[in-house]
């Protein structure tokens, strides 16, 4: 398997969560998002991903996009351990977490938005800060009520084990802390992420740990 | 089963499409998103749905959150007629199209948004429209390709019957036109579309036919 990715991104970043707990072995392919004005917008890279975006996963001859589509799919070629739990209700509710990060929070911090604002836009970078920090500190609020009304044990998002959510909210915690979000309106996600970064799985995929970190 | 949904919402039209395939009855229930400052945002609503948007389904006395979780939950609990295929690899292309649409796209063109830029940054509504049309172009510029890249027979965004993709793409495309995109970047997306809305499942979950449709 090869990953098509890069350390600070936090969508590569859940992937190596999920190759990691399920003790994928991968090559690691750089993309670097701001060498060359952007690695990832060049032709060589968009014919494998149109998107021009990161990461991509080859595997078996196949090129597959968008992390939480790579995710399942190493959960269904892969079950063990299961990101997801049985029944299709639980399922609903990790994957409804996972998808409050990807769909509510993630996309409006992304780099190229945030370029948006600032060169088309001509926002100051505090304007810019604001509204990440905004985006993050309502999605983060919401997960947490979202968690506490499901099935926490203090330990991780959704049950005893590390889910789908867990790989969401760790690397999402990486870009609040880098905005300066006020992380005291989601306690129970605060604990979650310690716990989380204390496995291996989680800490050998943190950016800091990545060949390309700066 | 129950539905809080509102008839212009695109990820509550999704939701439509897979109920009327799957053939399942379901009570409409309208959650205003302009009315009294959003219902969606009233505490009542927000008791079932931290996140404060829609939709929401209730089923068997679970609360169920964010479209594509609640559609594979669907997939899940009701097989037939299958919304994605069986195979891990295709599984994981239509997934990856789905989420071009609803973690690229949409979030970026959502009222919350467009309300903050018109609001807390002061843009005027042809700044606000040009915002939408730029990422909802090269959104579906990139998705396009995505689907020409697949197992694209020119009906529909993958295989021969209707998937998870057509059910983000179709919802998108009115988004789209209201917004005046350029439709010319995807004729085939323009071809599937056309394809789909002939379809009883799709016309009927249409916003214009909805019981709250103004």
């Amino acid at each position: 398997m090869k990953l098509y990715n890069y350390f600070r991104s936090s969508a590569s970043y859940r992937v190596r969560i999920a190759l990691n707990l399920k003790g994928l072995p991968y090559d690691y392919e750089v993309v670097h998002l701001r060498r060359g004005g952007g690695e990832q917008l060049a032709p060589a890279y968009r014919a494998l991903n149109p998107q021009g975006i990161i990461p991509t996963l080859e595997d078996n001859g196949q090129v597959l996009t968008q992390s939480l589509a790579i995710i399942e799919y190493l959960e269904e070629r892969h079950p063990e351990p299961p990101l997801l739990p049985r029944d299709p209700a639980a399922r609903a509710k990790v994957r409804s977490m996972a998808l409050a990060v990807a769909c509510e929070i993630h996309p409006l911090q992304n780099l190229r938005i945030l370029n948006y604002l600032k060169d088309v836009l001509h926002h100051s970078e505090e304007e810019v800060n604001t509204w990440s920090r905004h985006w993050v500190t309502s999605g983060l609020t919401a997960l947490e009520q979202m968690v506490q009304a499901g099935q926490n044990r203090g330990n991780f998002c959704f049950g005893t084990t590390p889910s789908l959510a867990d790989l969401c909210l760790v690397p999402q915690f990486v870009n609040a802390r880098r905005f300066g979000c006020d992380l005291s309106v989601c306690p129970t996600l605060v604990q979650i992420e310690a716990t989380c970064r204390t496995l291996p799985a989680f800490a050998n995929a943190a950016p800091e740990n990545q060949p390309d970190a700066e």
